[in-house]
């Protein structure tokens, strides 16, 4: 079986993405194929094809928030079938043996996991290359199933930013009764305040302007508090067992610190690089507060998540896109100029 | 009843301690008047008296280190009788009513605990004044017990290194299959050192230089590594569960994060100050890995500790010193010359 695909690749930083016709492995015997319906548009692609983290590996297929239909399954497979709609995420496969994995944190593999693009396989050393590309394969172990019933377009986002916010609220255990603070009304922001929402949690956004809280009341949280402004934020402290922040930027996280509740947490899930200005540790200490951070989640916590999300009917506010518009679209995430998550429609690749 | 105590107490920053007579006030109904035996000179004392964190108030009577013997109970005394061992810290009284106070964990007191010196007593607004002296007046709520057969003179430091390190040793259930470090072999930790491997952790002291390794391995280390060599550090990255820093000025933190293991934390309990240079958030996020502060403890969790301290015979190394040595003695503890903590024998105020 030889997989042609037909896909976009970014062939240098910052030059625009075009059309790029490859082709994927053999499926080997745990493998499922997939036929990419949707593929979300994720920051990170844009600072992978830019090489903005070093270790671009060109040509570049980004995407790592996908959905598509299983069109083959290896022998060895037993959890799909030909047919089922299916995700994939930012991983395809991990060591499978480390204390991490064991525990089901593929994400923390301590010999590093294998990216979705941008990486090697870890078997036969051929390159990743992920969503924007109309076909996918993929060990079964990092596949999810998407539960009957999710809008499958808007589903493609819980993929990334659905699981790098979810996972976080889960290990600090909210639910009824947790105050959960969210810097950040982006892609990941929107998701936090959704979860954190349907988790029983009271919500509170941290915001730079006023001019988000209509939507940000829409998207689950009780609370808008300007970032800015000393007052509100006085009002604030001493509040939140858990902020999440997605800022995606380097950022002062001094304000937020003292609105952290005795033994609360500020994870900070958007944002690689140096923690500058300085931070001050009189309010930690005092205070029993943490900083920490968090990247996704594991496979089955990802499954968890679209259980949760099939349960409760949320998925992401997305804005579909065909596959020529994205280097604009690229230019308009640059601004911040979506709601909340970029998708494209794989079948545009056909036309 | 007046009781006219003596002591010793700085008159300005950066002068020496001289002696100096006071009253304290009239026992309350819930009040224990105990006979000062032992008090333990802190670093914070030094801190306190030079004003290095401001809000020095003269004179000053340091000490928050204190074993005594009950003298009097007021009537509505019920955990005490006259006769008792006891100890007193850092703190001695809060506002009982708070979140935090409701815990148990004074020591986060929303409106502020009152401390043991330095302060002001939140019922009268008569200063507070510390263990440089033969006689204190406490509330019984903030008094322990010190269990039969522990040495009076060597457990005073309990009362603010133990508890400092019991504490988040506690929080962050350190036990039997934890891995533990220390950062700082002082007084805070050699405590942390003896708490962690009776705790039953598999305990590692971090050290600038390897002339500290007989010791460390005495109060309970299995390994040493040298924090300024590279290969070592390696050789332990993604191990610790819990770090505990001990170190009193500021540090680089930068070199510690890798050697968190998964879900591990770096917790800060003997500085107060900006955490320069900066922290990278990289090995937190890509770790779930956390930095976090803790200060002292609970009352509760003090006499947890003292009745461990009872069952497994551990108090701290010290080095007892007169009254008249105390000028002496803090001029050696700024050249970190004490193993590991002086304790003054206050039977030589009586001198």
């Amino acid at each position: 079986m030889t997989l042609n695909v037909k896909g976009y690749a970014a062939f240098a930083a910052k030059e625009d993405l075009v059309p790029h016709n490859f082709v994927r492995r053999d499926p080997r015997d745990n493998d499922v194929v997939i036929e990419i319906l949707y593929s979300g548009v994720c920051h990170s692609d844009i600072h992978n094809a830019y090489n903005d983290w070093g270790g671009a590996k060109y040509p570049m297929v980004p995407g790592h928030e996908i959905i598509g239909r299983v069109t083959h399954v290896g022998k060895a497979v037993t959890k799909f079938s030909v047919g089922d709609h299916v995700g994939v995420g930012c991983m395809v496969d991990s060591c499978q043996h480390c204390s991490a994995c064991e525990q089901g944190l593929e994400q923390y593999c301590e010999e590093g996991n294998t990216l979705t693009y941008n990486d090697v396989d870890r078997h036969d050393q051929m390159p990743t290359y992920g969503g924007y590309s109309d076909k996918i394969v993929v060990t079964e172990k990092f596949v999810v199933k998407v539960p009957e019933g999710l809008d499958l377009k808007s589903a493609a986002p819980l993929l990334c930013a659905g699981i790098t916010t979810w996972s976080p609220l889960r290990h600090w255990n909210v639910g009824p009764g947790s105050k959960v603070a969210v810097v950040g009304l982006g892609g990941l922001g929107h998701m936090a305040l959704k979860f954190a929402k349907a988790l029983g949690a009271d919500v509170t956004l941290f915001s730079r302007s006023p001019n988000k809280s209509e939507d940000a009341r829409r998207l689950g949280a009780e609370h808008i508090v300007i970032s800015t402004d000393d007052a509100q934020m006085k009002a604030v402290y001493n509040q939140f067992d858990l902020i999440i922040d997605t800022v995606p930027y380097v950022h002062d996280l001094k304000p937020y610190i003292p609105t952290l509740a005795l033994n609360g947490t500020l994870v900070l899930v958007g944002y690689l690089g140096e923690l500058d200005p300085v931070l001050n540790s009189a309010p930690l200490v005092l205070g029993r507060k943490s900083v920490a951070g968090s990247v996704i989640g594991g496979i089955a916590e990802t499954q968890e998540m679209m259980n949760f999300c099939g349960e409760h009917g949320i998925t992401s506010d997305v804005e579909m896109i065909n596959m020529q518009d994205i280097n604009d679209a690229w230019q308009r995430m640059l601004k911040s100029d979506v709601k909340y998550r970029f998708v494209i429609d794989i079948a545009s690749l056909k036309a």
